[in-house]
């Protein structure tokens, strides 16, 4: 991981900690679903932005990286096999 | 919120937070990028699983209650809202 | 289905009709891939906005019709399988 | 797009038309939006398919060609905006 990805990846995930620390005292506090509801589909649109950045920070970085070196069908292995999962 | 959904809400959160720890110990310690997606990619489900409970448990309680107390347009109005916000 | 919602999901439908008959043009002329997984994702979004017209169609109409005749647990018994099979 | 590729799409494609077509055909009997929903869901996850094959392709052929050829700028800011655009 090049070391922007990564200290930008911390931010990220800082933030999606603190914004799910804050739905869990929603759902202690026994607040409303529908607020609940909207805060974690906040979450899962950052979790979303994390995945693209990391995404874009591999093919940039490792894809081309790899495939250079002539390990293409390892490396596109790999990104078909992300992408079965990220659609699962 | 009943009892049950916000038990069952509460344990999913507990899970999701500890995964989330373990993505960001990943991404301190530089490990392949790949590896990282595909535990966001879990992470990213186990939300979704959350959102399906905490909605199933809305509409069961919440929803049904606000139509039957003549609510109606206030009860869909937020549903229909939720739709938009969950696939935006 | 309310005659509105019929209306506008028939010319949404047929919207996505000449949309993927282009597509298939595309794909039979050999074009670039790239170009069209950018149509099929159009496609794939007008979908979901016909989808989300036929949802709040149906919340708004046989949704309340229904728990307000008593038959709540059908009808919501019948969201949550639509919200399960949506995101499957 | 390799031929095999090409074969495979339009076999789908023409699959996705008839589906596209009974949808059709159902909105226009005025069937219960429930079951039109259900047959949208199936069709968007057959479209998912077709993009997931094009793209596997994508990624075996031109992407493979293009890095080897030094057009790997090119290739992946190519697939960041598609990765974009699926999930807007």
């Amino acid at each position: 991981m090049e070391h922007m990805t990564q200290h930008d990846a911390l931010k990220r995930l800082a933030y999606i900690e603190g914004h799910l620390a804050g739905v869990r005292k929603m759902v202690e506090q026994d607040q409303y679903c529908v607020d609940v509801l909207k805060q974690t589909y906040a979450i899962r649109r950052a979790i979303e932005k994390l995945e693209a950045k990391l995404l874009s920070g591999h093919l940039q970085g490792c894809v081309v990286e790899g495939i250079e070196a002539g390990e293409s069908d390892r490396v596109i292995d790999e990104l078909v096999e992300l992408y079965a999962l990220a659609n699962k």
